[in-house]
């Protein structure tokens, strides 16, 4: 995604850190404590990018708090704005690198994780970057509960091919495949930005739901 | 497959009982001695259809012993002229229906088991019939080796979907995943009859390879 420069980001970060905490690490085992409904299931948003896909899931399932994390400052004000004009209570966002989950959540924290249109990272030497690949899932079930779920939707073949693979050998179940997303009828399906503009265009999504199945002790 | 009466197959098959084995069941556990090459590995082919893939496998891998069954009589006999024409010595096929598998073969006796282009029974209430329904993988996972190998290969996207579920749910591990096997240059890839007409469609071919990681007792 594009990022462009934007000087008032900081500021805007800062006027609104109840909507995007500004201090997360804090949180790690307590996050029931930032939202109104301290007993609703979190699920967690990696990459939420513009946040179309979190607002829009927030509002759909009232009583399941969502977090959304994203790397890019230029990018997750974009997120924050949307979500502070939508006045949910059950949203937050968190401006860090997916590198440090297991330092933003402690275990068993999460019900659901969800992997939005991820970098590809089609190149063999960057397999370690892609979010499907084993140092990551193992961070997955460290804070997911038992039997917790990774829903993981892309429009990249290869990444998708990739991911089955890596679940699979993983202790990941595969519980649910679509090999063309827009090709059935979900109306509980939310789209990304990128979901909308691939669609628009023809192109296939492919989405798939794992469970987490396996203890894991790290 | 459209399937014509041919009044000659009786006496074909018969004629030919060395390559379509008249008596499969007395073979139960000792496979092996049907080929020349006794120490072999077993590849089984379910749905041999006109024996295209098993003929062109069999030439590929000389030191790998193929099995084909396949139900229907009169697509049968067009496998059998085309195994006896090629003269080899690794091929035998089998006339009988894939529910009786583990009559067939012994716990253990094959290395890997080809799934071609099975009929997809779309229909919810025709899940059963699948090859890849959890009684069919249970019968596979009994006569496959430890770590043996499911190759699966087919046009149908709902088929493909079903079976990796189906799969990674019980118990056999996703080694690799194609959506798009024409797309990436596989020279080790051999078509069947099928599949070359639906590749010149330009359809997608989608394969996947699993493993039997975990011992099944029944």
């Amino acid at each position: 995604m594009r990022q462009r420069h934007k000087p008032w980001a900081d500021d805007f970060l800062q006027k609104h850190a109840d909507t995007v905490i500004s201090n997360p690490y804090n949180y790690n085992g307590r996050w029931q404590e930032v939202f109104t409904n301290h007993d609703a299931p979190i699920h967690l948003e990696i990459g939420t990018g513009k946040g179309q896909f979190i607002v829009e899931m927030a509002r759909q399932y009232p009583d399941v708090n969502f977090i959304g994390i994203e790397v890019a400052k230029s990018i997750i004000v974009t997120a924050a704005q949307k979500v502070v004009d939508a006045e949910m209570p059950n949203i937050r966002l968190i401006h860090v690198n997916a590198e440090n989950l297991t330092d933003l959540f402690a275990r068993d924290e999460l019900s659901l994780i969800y992997l939005n249109f991820s970098d590809p990272w089609p190149k063999n030497r960057h397999e370690k970057r892609r979010l499907t690949y084993y140092t990551f899932l193992e961070k997955y079930q460290q804070i997911l509960k038992p039997n917790g779920e990774i829903v993981l939707k892309t429009d990249n073949m290869g990444l998708f091919e990739y991911s089955l693979e890596s679940f699979s050998q993983n202790g990941l179940q595969i519980e649910e495949v679509n090999l063309d997303l827009h090709g059935i009828d979900d109306p509980t399906n939310r789209m990304t930005e990128y979901e909308e503009k691939f669609t628009a265009k023809g192109q296939p999504i492919y989405r798939c739901r794992v469970k987490n199945t396996e203890s894991v002790n790290l």
